[in-house]
């Protein structure tokens, strides 16, 4: 199992650890002290070793931050995590924050005590979180301390052992395009520039450019690496020995100087001493790497990182491998959905659910030979009130059995060597009523808006985001969510610059792929959510149309519950599209299904309405 | 009549004049010199005193700067005007430039020769455009040259005389709002902020927040002045005295000083001498009146006009005033469609179509008791090719008959007392082609995708934008203007800052009136628009729904040409939502009208699809 029900939230310690931290304030002249969720790579996963805010608060969320000052302990998390707060930490030395409404930067200029001093690991926040935390201090009258080691991190004992999870290549025939080829672009780039380095922060990107895949976060297959790529298309990577046996060894050797991972502050200090310009994005280097970059002399250009808009347009080798893994993920699900529609009233829980998707995943990446590698984050199944939960992870503290009568949503993805996948599937148990039914017809028409939107170069993402919510508007309701976020190619789940929703101002470009889930979320009673990976092509021309326009071409096919569809609320051409759809499903999954009980469920769930 | 269809511009005197300019720059030490189409009120429409642009080079439009250097005569117009620019200037003289792709600031850091010094007038730059002008000047090691004049007006021979409209009081059964409230209000958000005074430059401010109309400039019924508003509540008004007869001077002396509009640097020099802080608006305010704060000692606060967002908000009176004036217009323009309907191939021409129209609207003006105060814009009337120019002006030159199978493009607008109508309606001379109708339909399917969306609070007008666009982007076609714009209470046509456009992100908020206006067009070929003014209210609650929403309220009522709809195209909302259109329509308009041909015809036109 790449997923644990446990219940791993400690928050018996939360009182002595705080103590312990604020014990150390004198001598290290400080206030107040954060503590982010983000490792010093900055990554939505981290290792055990950089569990920081989970060992100290007992919050086992995937984004929040801690505000630990002499008086006060508060837990920033946005709103999906309100309710996990309160259940995970205790509530004698914890409060809530608001990360969206008043993060600790806004929350400090607002409440922080005048002249307060406040202690930071420059290893834990990128560059322009320091300046709004600096520009917010100032104006309390207060100060940043930045910190020479992680106070933490001193009176954390037994504190787990850093990942050293093995590095594979990721092979000409999944990536598409060598890594030799990306060096030299970037190399280019950056000579165009007048730039003589750049900094990759970003495992990530490492990951991409270097073409190699690793082990050390849980569900998202990039080693903890950064790079420093030069202007005369020099690389040095640094990526510990110990993760790379003598062929990866011998692979990067062939890119690359591959240094230990400590190597890097001296290697930034010799590339910046002579004033080399060295670019580095901000909203992903740690705050430590820009600042000792100009220590040394060298001149700091705030970038985007070079990596990040060419692994988000996928190239045709990447799209034919998502294609591929999403047809072997959609066979897999269909056979879990199958075992599903089978059972009965209160005989399974969420956990054996959680359990069987993932074993039937395991089991048919055996049979295709294509294994799963992980899932893509923890899969998300709640059952009646628990889907309107929009993150729900199932405990054995919450685990709950599925009831006839209510829906059942199921949110899952996985990594193959050939792509990665994230698919949810609402699913009614046994029948439904007619208001539930109702939502997700409402819900499945802001999904198909967006599996059918045709739309001129330049269209960003929020300019589709609307599509997906506006019949859910008309029926006076709406989701808190995005509509869709990007998506690696094998590599993170959640990856960006693209993503479909409010604020997303990057253009749509052909090859990016994106997820298309729109959902609704009635608190205390149901959820619905239902979600597709599509990708942004060139759209086929149409008679009479004047200018090219872009489209998308969807990735995922598996069947969506027909029984919770009212036909009478679609229009003629959604119905169009959802039968469709349902025959292609049929068309793709049928001959890689072995089973004829999976075979004769597929037929029927893909039936025209 | 309030147009005229004359060939008003003068290109053969281009060359002459430009000379005469160029002449000039060696005293002045200057490289070039900026004309733009504003003028110091920076309106939209200005008096032929300041009709700068259209004197120098023939070019009539709208918008438009022009950069005259030592060696090039450059016209910066956007993509409505490439055509008619084209048309109007001496094509030996003058070249065109993009005003959008690359205006005069883009344009000087490109193409600018090294240390190339621009002389600008500074009463007709906005502060906003003059920081990004020194900025690009800066790049080529050049420099702005702030004139003491404008070298331009000294070598205008005959230049008209400034106007002295008639200014009269809008009383409050049409403004709803007292001018001694408003100007309370802005007083106290002054005293909040800490600010002494608020420069209001622009005249539909000085209208709105003094309850006053004026007759300066063509189509925008507000007078030239400006004024200062203390956070003591005492305001100044720089308004010539000549436009105001014993009743205004008394309303208004019960309300402000009333000043010499020349009096304005002296009164700005003293309030600022004090070190007191002043809010202008960098965006409309010349820059020369924030130097002159500057250099008196004041401290300038850059600040969005406190008018503008209040003046977007219509009030109840003004709403109600709004809905009565659209009633009205609609019964003349009803009755102009029904003469129009009964014109044969080739009878008539675009000139008699607009002059009937502006005729058929004043006579019922009459009749209402309601007069016509002026149309709220130049009539755009296309037939054929024509209607594909999106902002056509017809002359006698380009006047041309309306010929069978045509489509036919009527944008246009009036100025009553109690409200500023804009309507258009494409109709079609007789039979037209399956292909004109199946563009009708999709663009009257994004009319109706606004007139009927609903929305959460916080929506801006990005956001709905894209819902007018999406049947056309699925047949392959888009329109190259924004959705909508804001509409002013009997005064500006197109008032911010709320739009339905890519790039606004004006909150929508209940009150503000906007067009919707989506269209298509064919260049050489054919055009559509459909257009209505909506404005956004709180919707009424659907059963089911949890969260508050927004929506419109539609004020055209007026005939959409059913014989161009192809009902197939229309889902079952949509014809629902155009039948009612037309029954609302045939209710509302019916006991306005006289004529019994007309009403047989409004019968005829409003029955159901």
């Amino acid at each position: 199992m790449f997923q644990s029900f446990e219940v791993t939230s400690t928050p018996q310690f939360g009182r002595e650890r705080v103590d312990a931290l604020r014990a150390s304030f004198d001598e290290l002249g400080i206030d107040a002290f954060l503590v982010p969720r983000a490792d010093e790579y900055n990554g939505e996963y981290v290792p055990p070793s950089a569990e920081r805010l989970a060992w100290l608060t007992g919050f086992t969320g995937s984004a929040g931050v801690a505000l630990i000052t002499r008086n006060q302990a508060i837990v920033f998390v946005d709103g999906r995590y309100v309710t996990q707060l309160a259940e995970q930490v205790d509530g004698s030395v914890f409060i809530g924050g608001d990360l969206v409404g008043e993060p600790p930067a806004v929350w400090l200029s607002r409440h922080g005590s005048r002249g307060l001093r406040l202690g930071i690991d420059p290893w834990l926040h990128a560059g322009t979180e320091v300046r709004r935390l600096a520009a917010s201090l100032a104006e309390i009258g207060g100060a940043l301390v930045i910190l020479p080691h992680n106070p933490l991190d001193r009176i954390w004992a037994n504190r787990p052992a850093e990942p050293k999870g093995a590095v594979v290549i990721q092979r000409i025939d999944h990536a598409g395009l060598a890594a030799e080829e990306k060096i030299r672009r970037i190399a280019e780039d950056l000579a165009t520039r007048d730039h003589q380095a750049v900094l990759i922060a970003d495992p990530s990107s490492v990951a991409w450019i270097f073409n190699i895949r690793g082990s050390d976060v849980p569900h998202t297959p990039h080693p903890l690496a950064r790079a420093i790529v030069h202007c005369d298309g020099k690389a040095e990577l640094f990526l510990d020995k110990d993760k790379t046996n003598a062929e990866v060894k011998g692979y990067l050797a062939g890119l690359c100087d591959q240094h230990a991972p400590d190597m890097l502050v001296e290697r930034l200090q010799a590339v910046a001493a002579n004033g080399a310009k060295i670019a580095v994005d901000p909203d992903i280097a740690s705050y430590a790497l820009g600042a000792l970059i100009e220590q040394a002399g060298g001149k700091l250009v705030e970038s985007s990182d070079p990596a990040k808009l060419p692994r988000a347009v996928k190239n045709k080798v990447e799209l034919e491998g998502s294609a591929k893994a999403h047809l072997q993920d959609g066979a897999a699900v269909t056979e879990f959905l199958c075992w599903l529609a089978s059972v009965k009233d209160e005989q399974v829980t969420e956990i054996h659910v959680a359990e069987k998707l993932e074993a039937t995943r395991a089991k048919v990446g055996q049979s295709f030979q294509n294994p799963l590698k992980d899932i893509s984050f923890d899969t998300i199944a709640g059952a009646g009130e628990h889907a309107a939960i929009m993150h729900y992870r199932v405990t054995t503290a919450s685990d709950r059995h599925l009831k006839t009568g209510e829906l059942f949503l199921i949110d899952s993805g996985a990594q193959y060597i050939n792509g990665t996948t994230d698919i949810t599937r609402t699913v009614g148990i046994g029948a439904v009523d007619e208001e539930k039914r109702r939502f997700f017809t409402l819900v499945l028409k802001g999904m198909i808006a967006i599996s059918t939107a045709r739309f001129p170069k330049g269209t960003r993402g929020c300019d589709l985001d609307p599509l997906a919510r506006i019949s859910l508007w008309k029926a006076g309701v709406d989701f808190a969510h995005g509509t869709g976020h990007g998506v690696g190619s094998y590599l993170s789940v959640h990856e960006g610059p693209q993503r479909i929703a409010r604020l997303s101002t990057q253009e749509l470009l052909p090859g990016m792929i994106l997820s298309n889930e729109p959902g609704y979320y009635r608190p205390g009673s149901f959820g619905i959510r239902i979600e597709n990976l599509i990708y942004v092509k060139e759209a086929e021309a149409v008679d009479g149309g004047d200018i090219p326009m872009l489209g998308f071409e969807t990735l995922t096919f598996c069947p969506i519950d027909r029984n919770l569809v009212q036909t009478n609320l679609l229009t003629s051409d959604e119905l169009a599209w959802l039968n469709a759809y349902h025959q292609l499903t049929r068309e793709k999954l049928m001959p890689l299904l072995q089973d004829e009980n999976v075979k004769r469920w597929l037929e029927g769930a893909t039936q025209p309405l």
